[in-house]
């Protein structure tokens, strides 16, 4: 089923404990657009660079089966730019650069060979651009999902309620989910965050994994514990795009299938930590995926007490 | 079978963002025993205290199934003191009050009619008197679990790692085990702290669930997203309560085994946040125990594609 992803495209700095890179190529919907397309072809990109993007880094994407139609060029101008650090346990980090550059005044242009589109990912961006895109949809689409995060929350609630408010499921993280809600437990938290809207709420907690919840029904999925841990940025979004991907092949948005969603974007964001930026999600296998959702059941699994007492 | 813990019995005076407490009944072996009770009895307790400890409490904790022949009460000596107060997300404390009293010069001298424990949990202590119950015990326990934390890590690590090196299970939350093995990926950490003695390492993560490793294989439990979350003081003392509870009952050292065990310690544990101190922990009934237990089944479980799939 059509899937419409909006989000950045941008080039990020980043340093780790790990290590450090130069300008490399990242963005919401950069990691959006490249984990959905493991599930669901082609993914139909709405974003702005400007002309120092590069046309490899452009034709990599449309290699992955990523239509590039809405990816908006601004010639004379440069692309977003962020640069940040992370701190010793990965846990945090401090942004040490953000130039907006053409996403100043970014309008969001949807192709009409767009409209068709049955799913839809609002990656992290201004509210009221999210909202923007709702609203320049002929149709709704069967499912929007929405990524945000606390930056809106403080400096645009009212704005950032009005698009929540239009949305099937939100994407945040525990911190987020309590400063959104004003509460401290998760279950009360969710509660009242499906009040503003969202039928469906996901809480990502990183290496802790994710929560979804909808009405009085709480999943929860782990996250593998992994040998290797290089670089969290674009985990989030690539976890994103894993899970719409997923509905998106399926067409099936019950809680259920839901639940396979939450896994395979769980899946999905291991790759993403192990190398910097995009790299590892560049030439992932369905075998490598598969192998890897199949972690996910063994890690929780119990037997049952009457298969292993002795006889 | 035989269960012998020691550890701290003390007061605790605390600060939630949901309310203080004045001085209540705290330390780790009351909750330790408290959790291990609803497994097992009776739990058998070395611990000192001063004249000043009520003995009202002592009878509570025997009237739950604790023989206190081994709780050496100090005539003209006070109780250990902690006080400590929570932050706005409840992840970190601050110690406002430690009143080392009796705990400075503690002898933990073991009852002749406790040399039959084959259970031995060693609650947070000084590492050397953790070791010493090891050596003045005739006959080696069949398991003996150690809690520990990255206080000792600062200021006796050698020794630390020398009581280590005795025991079978390990239990630290996800911090104290990137300290103790100077690795990041918990996965390495878990393998060095293996090779350093223990067979099992348990990392306790709080409200993101804990974590069993043995050899190559682990084990997740999600903590339960809670309604009601309140005061975190004791909550690894009860789930590692619980932990040893449930193995010494069942008398079952297996993998397979120590997951249940796991999950039994994660219910207990998330009763006691919800209440200040042990008071969640003084009438529980089995129903509420299994029907929580019962909840992390649920919490993690997906149905086969094939179950949900339509005709």
């Amino acid at each position: 089923m059509s899937l419409l992803i909006i989000g950045t495209v941008a080039f990020d700095a980043i340093e780790t404990p790990f290590g450090k890179t130069d300008k490399i190529i990242g963005g919401a919907a950069t990691f959006i657009g490249l984990s959905a397309s493991y599930s669901t072809k082609p993914v139909k990109l709405v974003a702005v660079v400007g002309d120092d993007f590069p046309q490899a880094d452009i034709l990599t994407l449309e290699e992955h089966g990523i239509d590039t139609e809405g990816l908006q060029i601004k010639q004379g101008e440069k692309s977003f730019f962020w640069s940040g650090k992370y701190s010793q346990d990965l846990n945090s980090r401090d942004t040490l650069i953000t130039e907006l550059n053409v996403l100043a005044d970014f309008d969001p242009i949807i192709p009409d060979a767009y409209q068709d589109c049955k799913y839809l990912m609002l990656g992290n961006l201004t509210p009221a651009i999210q909202r923007l895109v709702i609203q320049r949809l002929v149709n709704r689409p069967k499912l929007i999902v929405m990524d945000t995060m606390n930056f809106w929350m403080d400096i645009a609630l009212e704005e950032l309620k009005e698009t929540i408010e239009m949305v099937d499921v939100l994407t945040i993280n525990d911190e987020e989910a309590r400063q959104l809600s004003g509460e401290y437990s998760l279950v009360k938290a969710a509660r009242k965050i499906q009040e503003m809207g969202p039928k469906f709420l996901i809480i990502k907690k990183g290496e802790h994994g994710a929560l979804l919840f909808h009405k009085n029904k709480i999943f929860f999925a782990p996250a593998l514990p992994l040998e290797e841990v290089f670089d969290p940025t674009g985990a989030g979004d690539t976890f994103a795009g894993g899970f719409i991907g997923h509905l998106a092949a399926t067409d099936d948005i019950s809680f259920e299938n839901m639940k396979r969603a939450v896994i395979h974007g769980s899946a999905m964001a291991s790759f993403c930590v192990e190398k910097f930026g995009t790299e590892r999600l560049l030439n992932l296998t369905q075998e490598e995926i598969e192998a890897r959702e199949a972690q996910f059941g063994e890690l929780v699994k119990v037997l049952p007490v009457t298969a292993v007492l002795p006889a």
